[in-house]
């Protein structure tokens, strides 16, 4: 490498700079050997200073890769940075033969991929932590069409549940006062109810009964990784429109509330898909709310149903089923059937006990709930607590749900015997109301009429 | 467990507190069996919630452990949270069969010791990182009696290794505005020239033409990792007694200086042994000077030779070399020597060729300098520079080193190429000065009058 | 006063929330004599803890008053709250005989009005300065009106000058991390060039060549008194459309600039009217610039010419003029007449130096410029530099000035010399460019061909 | 003035360097009358730039005078900065004729001394609010032998009144995490028990059960103006020394307390004398300490009683007291009486209810308590409510009040009205037990014997 490289290490021009230097300069955009190559001497170096100036280097080149030199350089990563079958194969036979901690040190080290080693020295650049995250996010994004990359994904997962343990993670309000480069990430991160504009953020957070929190790690800085919005309320909320449009969403004054309701959760990072940390948001954030507004009682989300409505088509075809219900749930196709009360009417009382089936009884091949949100906050130790019909009249809500969404209300005192009977029977926690309608569901379903 | 977790997470009480009320209440102390089944809890918990309360726990029984339940506790480490041979066996079994992704993946899941896992659940714990950090302290301690615990040990140093990658690191400037809580530490971990009190601190640190700088780690919040003492200097310094003294330690403003001496480099955490941060930090610090005094042309130290005065002891017995130049060896042996300006004299005659000698040509059993300062600042690519004669007149230089102190000189531009020959060829960079006595040592011990 | 004013005191609960109480209690609106009577218990009150409820307790019901019983309020200040005749006669007949130091300073007390005392325990409540500041806004506005309520707005004036000390205000940097409460202040309070919203903010201020500082004051908080937006350019810029548009509107990279340009200064407090720091923000401002980029040379404006149009329009009616001149000017009511190259370029050698005679020679009547904006640069110690034709072709920009833009340029040597050339002899500083224009004006006004 | 001012306004040097250069350039120390010449020239400079050069110039000039120099200074400031006879009379005499607001405020202003506006013009330069409040403690050093000063010293109060209106003050936590350069300032300030060193000041702030804060005002950074050290015990503490040994000098664990009982209240600007803060700040505590730890119940001091001891001793020469009385005061003459059970017994006896008599009912020439604390906690709304037999056995607390400590009680409800009472009527609020204890000295005085 050149020799000046303390140069680039001393001042302070950032990876984007030197792309665009190196754009400027009239050179052609990086191919992914180059990568490779920086790769290759990142490993090779001892790991004293130029390791730094090599990790900044290789990310760089990387970042300047278009997506098919970026293909290509995974694919180089999956053949010439894995383990070496040779290596393990001697460091197996030696182990079985000393059966000691040196030999299976030795023979671990040869196992793991040389990825881990390489990812964890590219962390030595300055924001490469993050960078990291999004190279992990382009790879997920071809896993599908090539399983060759698994392992590749693997080592990612490996190194990030490590370095994004919780107790690695600081827990920041988000409100009014924060930096406009943090709201602007709130904005665009919002998964589960789309954020307009900035008077649609301020809306949501800047009101004397709401409350908004995130999870950030150190090492990237302002970027979250997860947040949560509350609305504070008297009484568990049932429709999210008022709680989006920021009026008669709560309580005027947060010392009347009784209820702390969680409306979005929404992941920030792609790249971190399988590291868990949401579970631990909840349970912070009550934590927090608990210890500033002690009168609280109730801790409740109000969540989508996504898939709901898809699984319903399904029972439209579904020839076990009455006629009379198959036909009742043809009404849904009907352009703007919430404002035809009479309508709607017919439909709640077949959509709401379904709905309770569908939650509580429906189960993925790993027999765990189909739905995710439900799988999601059950696994937390939630209960699930009420169907809200007509909860979310959004276009994207009658279209995933059928309207309809769903509290799930966090006991303090039931969360960990909830949560264990979930892990070991998949048993689904769930009120009295809910368990009657998924009784009456399964009436319907023989033709019984409901009482 | 008990289904009242959640007080325990809810509540800010403090492991330490859970111990003083465990005492209050009469308990007897722990017994390492107790840490074990917390640790076993934790390994079966499925990663949720309970989780945190099972690391608090399982990390506030170990602190409260004595000495020999420690030692009890490390021997149930080694032997029940290992790899499991039979796993390993039948893993490597079907990886020879299959030589596949997941076959590998399994291997080394298999080969992973369990630890691993165990450690990073119990950095789940608030303040886990710190705890885990200390655990290695204590097991350090034992290595030494207790060779079989040195697996224990590599898990550590995997796991903080990438913990503590310099990607997640902070550097923070410490003066006289630092909360006092981070100065007591320094004041407690300054390693090579002690500091007496408050007041020595403040001499050291708070003056125009001083700067100190730690790493410290987000997650171990105000305990300092390493940090490192400048003096802004008019040349480079020969006398460490007139910087520790505060007076006419540098130039009284800081935009005269020319150099930066740095003085005192001193590791904190002693569980953090053999994670190398030192050498980013000194260049990052050279960063930050340059940023702020681009005036600055020399960036230095002035470096104890720890060994030096006993390796000169031998030589005394080293019939190999002058009869004449071992009895002038032996003046050492005088009380005060050092304040006889004649004996001083035919010593120094003696004593800094041979201290050439000694730090460019003493080699370990691998090939390195003998000296550990040496090993440090050659392998970052430094120059020895200089022998400094009666450098530290204190009872410890002259016990150590015979009053010798040395400069290692970073030059920007020759790091890299110094690193790099260090590295491949053990190449000692040094001055002309410093060859140049060496060669006089060389001479001396032939028996030929020196120039 | 009611004995559980503690309770007030230590809630936390705010003005405006005491008045939502009332209201929601169904209490009628407060009444101007409530507050005064407020304001005469707090300065009856001795000035203990008392004082920091009854403060807050006049301004919250203030706040409360209608627009009219805001005026009657006025009235009752100006009249009740003034010093009193018979104390000052009393004190002057004492100061004559005694002629000591105790008789002068009785009377200093007598003549000075009951107000201030006033509105420094008014101060005492919480925010209370900031409550201040918007009372005086209030006053400012019907002050054309009420020529008896100046006694009142000197007093503010006299306190918040004090107040408002340079010493007591804080600059602070304006960039893309900054929260968004205060972000929006700035989109609110951009006075020059109005910003559109939060996209038109980015672009102003988040780019690597934008910089923008605002003065704070420690007691009302996130409120800016004053802020600069400035650009970083090689040369000066002539044309505001590209740096209010964010592209071209700078160098690329902040290292390449030669200038700073202050693009838009803009005043956020109505109720600060007259309390002048404009003038050390733009010094302290070049001061943190010419810290953190040591090459920039050039500190310069690019500034409105408000009134110029105006002024045009009277020289249209002025005899004096020659008639050929005159009917030029008439172009200016061609619709979109600076996208007619041929009429633009026939305009342009009339106003350009028509736009240096008045503001090199047009006075008020203290014998100042005519221009506001030229008082405060030339006052400064700035050179009238450039004149720049076409510089604003935003419909305001065209309406105000016929689009012209002025550059005023901050010398560093000069800076001393021509403030105090302009305030002994209104001296206008200006290039020989400007003078030039200024003379060619002249002839063009004797109807003179120009050269 | 030197043109090169904005060099000086540019550079970062601090009134400290410019004199350090000067005197390392050889100059003589300042004379008395080169301040006054920049006061002058600051005078009639017209407010802008070049203001803040001048006042930093006088405010450096003022710092290097000597002792006699700064007198010689002061004299010049009574003199020459006054307000003028002859304006003052022609203002009131166009006061007289017009009556109306212009001529109202002429007058006024021709009341102000010039040195009104001399200090806010000074108040400009950087810190230079500190330098103020500094040059007021040597004006009030020599107010006692120069009466002829009083004019200046009310100058200064009045601007530091506006200055430091509670509404600019930050109330701050202290503890172990601030940075030392705040906390050596309070081992200084300490001024009711001394501070020995850095471990002392440990034991007194970093424990659960200690609190301690600090007003600040923003524009004279980490110069804390004034503190209070607060004890959280069960019960109301009655001896110091616990408290001050940092061993059983309060509960464990805050949550256990009762009380908060106020053991040191610290002026730390001398400049700041009269500048009435104290009770906001005992005030705004109580607030604090109530958030935090609802289950408070008591607000309390544990306050010395200086005075009471010389009092006693007059007591001993007032022969209208009966002689046993007075003999048995004389036990106070013996070395370490207070080891002497009997002796101090019969001490008690007698001191107890003189020392309730003298804080209940001996008053100073304005009909106000006698002692100075107790004139400061019974202004603050305070009830006088326990006496303490040997509270405070340190030699000065033996010396300045025979061992004597004094409990205060915050009683919230009632602090308005013993505050009214005390203001009208000098009324001291009081427990039944003190007043017990004031009855019976009345017997003892008459000869009486008690029951």
């Amino acid at each position: 490498m050149n020799m000046s490289f303390l140069q680039e290490l001393f001042t302070t021009i950032t990876r984007r700079d030197a792309l665009r230097r190196r754009r400027r300069a009239g050179a052609p955009p990086p191919h992914h050997g180059e990568v490779v190559d920086a790769c290759a001497a990142l490993l090779a170096s001892d790991g004293e200073a130029s390791s730094i100036a090599l990790a900044s280097r290789a990310l760089a080149l990387y970042q300047g890769l278009s997506p098919q030199e970026r293909v290509a350089f995974f694919e180089r990563l999956a053949a010439d940075f894995a383990a070496e079958p040779e290596a393990i194969d001697g460091a197996y036979a030696a182990y079985r033969e000393a059966r000691d901690n040196d030999s299976l040190q030795a023979l671990f080290l040869a196992c793991e991929p040389r990825r881990q080693e390489l990812f964890r020295r590219l962390n030595l650049a300055s924001d490469g932590t993050h960078a990291l995250v999004e190279m992990r996010e382009d790879l997920l994004a071809l896993l599908r069409e090539r399983p060759d990359f698994t392992g590749i994904d693997r080592d990612f997962a490996h190194l990030f549940g490590s370095w994004f343990n919780r107790g690695f993670l600081v827990l920041k309000r988000i409100d009014w006062n924060t930096p406009a480069s943090i709201l602007e990430k709130i904005i665009r991160y919002e998964a589960v109810h789309e954020i307009q504009d900035w008077d649609d953020l301020r809306r949501r957070l800047d009101a004397r009964n709401r409350r908004c929190f995130a999870f950030f790690h150190p090492a990237i800085g302002d970027e979250p990784l997860i947040f949560v919005e509350v609305a504070l309320c008297k009484g568990l909320p049932n429709r999210i429109q008022p709680i989006l449009g920021g009026e008669d969403g709560g309580v005027e004054d947060p010392e009347d509330a009784d209820s702390a309701a969680f409306f979005g959760i929404s992941n920030c990072q792609t790249g971190l898909r399988g590291i868990s940390f949401g579970n631990f948001l909840i349970k912070q954030v009550v934590q927090e709310l608990k210890h500033e507004l002690p009168q609280l009682k109730y801790f409740v989300t109000l969540s989508p149903v996504p898939g709901f409505r898809q699984w319903l088509e399904e029972r439209r075809h579904d020839e076990s089923l009455p006629r009379a219900l198959r036909e009742t749930l043809g009404e849904l196709d009907a352009a703007e059937w919430q404002r035809e009360p009479e309508r709607a009417a017919k439909l709640e009382a077949v959509v709401k006990p379904l709905a309770a089936r569908y939650l509580v009884h429906e189960k993925n091949a790993r027999g765990k709930p189909l739905n995710p949100v439900a799988r999601f906050h059950l696994g937390n130790g939630a209960e699930l607590h009420r169907v809200n019909w007509l909860g979310d009249v959004s276009a994207k809500g009658l279209k995933q749900a059928a309207g309809l969404m769903v509290n799930y209300l966090y006991v303090l005192d039931d969360i960990e015997r909830n949560h264990e009977n979930y892990t070991a029977n998949a048993t689904v926690a769930s009120s009295s109301d809910v368990r009657d309608l998924a009784r009456k569901a399964r009436k319907m379903a023989k033709g019984e009429s409901s009482k």
